[in-house]
């Protein structure tokens, strides 16, 4: 009987890993003063952090390759021991959230001692250096309400296709059943998804501090695609983004939670692409949105200028400051700065811009995630 | 000007992908008969599937590699064309979702195209041999309400940690803010994570339709992890799981939803390993779970037989009897059947279990959908 029983258990375990060896987590002790970087996989020891220095080390097990390389800041050469396994340790990083690759000869692959991020349009490995008690904001704080994030199918007849949002609703939605709240849509980048927000940019925990503390108005927050996913029956993805958000997403929101519906208690924001999208969005449907974020994302396509970008959203400055409680414009000192363009806007009389700027970040994450901070405190007031 | 809105254009483009160069949609072609598996990622053509003939095609772009292969029911060499593109074609496969990985040179990868899915513990491809209308049941259908899947962490002093919990709650929950619900505990197998049930497992597609039928009772589906993951910080997992269920997790619920808090309305599920959890966690707090099931997942560790096994918990049939509405116990036809065991109990005199078979398939989530779908109706009644 307990042959028959370990046999049992044998057979359920190997049909599980299916075409995969099964891994035990690892164990061998690590270097000095290194730790798991926080975006690994439970199990996971490499890649290893020190946050002193802010090195990362880097393994690979290949016996069988001719050449690994880490791509993060540039394409580094690992070395191989005598087991086979492949090595490096970096130079010290900038904090803040970084996608990287292993290339296996030549083949850019995701590093599965990482969790996944969407990034780049595929599935990612990334390596978070931290900072110190100064990102504690975007952490888990187990001393406060904490909000949800609804995970949630709904139907585009411009997609031709269901689409996958998450909301989040704050800690207090669930027990005021009769309250409605204003709405913030916040939309990701190029590359990224819906789930950008809520896992690389831990947007809950800041949520959830900033309502907590009185800072921000407890608000719900909807984190659509901004791509139009295609159907792979179909196989051709058709329509417009924006009229996506505009058309099929707000009505099915207002439908869906309690929300306020008035044009001063809606607000649209996104990072990078994500940014472009909102002054379209906004631009077409001024009606109904109060105050739009645009976070490393102020740029325009064409010839034409700030000036005549967005539908002539800027066109005229007086009408633009009387529609707009807010236009909050966000760069990282690190990466190209839309400086000038808020310049030649301020100039032009649009006197409704906050201007952010996240010291030593450049277009990632950590950049979003202090505009977040800085930006939602100022919405619905 | 307009080079250099160009410019910053290609700039934030460029930082954007950061160690990995732009991608754009495949647009090759497929082989007549062949789709973009629906586990793809929303850009990528392969793994393209031939859903007549159940064959799979893999395609790997790896020009300077010496070896690739697809791990898939066992190990198969690709093989190179002019271009360095690595192909296979499959034979026919099972219906039903399949994780492989793609072996360059050796190291088993997630290949890109596909999106990840946690398993084995790491991220995982995998591919979805699609069935025909028989399969409608774990599908979006868009002509029915739509419940919710919130994603919530939740301190748990046990684990040291927070840990999250995916809760799907349905569609009428919203709009009865005075009515309170039963509570399923679905539980994972080994290697996978508390987003299975929701991402491999469809479980809200298949909660939404049989709600939507009539056929089961509006219930609130608690998704936890099966395992005490561990903080980078400290590194290492203390505790016991089934008491981070019954200690934590079931009065944080209670807490938080609208849920009834008898036994007659608390039952718990769950996969494999999960389904072992399940009898565990059950067997120790009798006085919490009026219902139980475990999905391929009925074994028993060390000599003693199932007549001792779980706390004692079969030792007086009557007694069990009494204690528990319904023991659902089911499996794949495909691999190892616990029908010994069942037989063992049934002739001590256990008379709640429902025995269910899944046709055809073996230790995966097709064989999972099809038991939460003849489970789910049998609950609170």
């Amino acid at each position: 009987m307990k042959n028959l029983i370990l046999l049992i258990i044998v057979v359920i375990m190997s049909s599980i890993v299916a075409a995969q060896p099964p891994r035990a987590p690892q164990v061998e002790p690590l270097p000095e003063g290194f730790k798991p970087a926080s975006t690994n996989t439970f199990i996971s020891q490499y890649p290893a952090v020190n946050a002193k220095t802010r090195q990362a080390m880097f393994r690979v097990v290949a016996p069988e390759a001719q050449k690994v390389q880490l791509q993060l800041s540039g394409t580094h050469d690992m070395k191989k021991d005598e087991k086979g396994v492949w090595w490096i340790t970096t130079e010290p990083l900038v904090v803040g959230f970084h996608y990287y690759a292993i290339l296996v000869d030549g083949v850019a692959v995701m590093d599965r001692g990482s969790e996944s991020y969407f990034g780049s349009n595929w599935e990612s490995a990334a390596i978070e250096i931290p900072e110190g008690p100064e990102g504690d904001y975007y952490r888990f704080n187990k001393n406060i309400a904490h909000g949800q994030i609804r995970s949630i199918d709904y139907w585009s007849d411009i997609n031709g296709k269901e689409r996958h949002i998450n909301v989040y609703v704050p800690a207090e939605y669930e027990s005021n059943p009769n309250k409605r709240y204003p709405v913030l849509y916040l939309v990701h980048g190029w590359g990224e998804d819906e789930n950008g927000w809520s896992i690389q940019g831990h947007m809950a925990n800041i949520m959830d501090g900033l309502i907590a503390a009185g800072q921000a108005v407890p608000m719900i927050v909807v984190m659509p695609s901004g791509d139009i996913k295609t159907n792979s029956d179909v196989r051709e993805a058709s329509g417009d983004v924006t009229d996506i958000f505009a058309k099929n997403l707000v009505p099915f929101i207002d439908k869906t939670f309690r929300t306020k519906t008035d044009k001063q208690n809606r607000a649209m924001a996104g990072l990078s692409r994500g940014g472009f999208q909102t002054c379209i969005t906004v631009s077409k449907n001024m009606d109904q949105f109060g105050w739009m974020g645009t976070f490393s994302g102020l740029f325009v396509r064409g010839d034409d200028g700030i000036e005549n970008a967005f539908n002539g959203m800027f066109k005229d400055p007086t009408a633009f400051n009387k529609q707009m409680k807010l236009f909050f414009v966000s760069t990282g000192t690190e990466e190209r700065s839309p400086k000038e363009l808020v310049e030649t806007l301020k100039n032009k009389g649009v006197n409704n811009i906050v201007y952010h700027e996240s010291q030593g970040t450049a277009h990632e994450w950590l950049t979003w995630r202090r505009a977040l901070y800085d930006f939602a405190p100022r919405l619905f007031k």
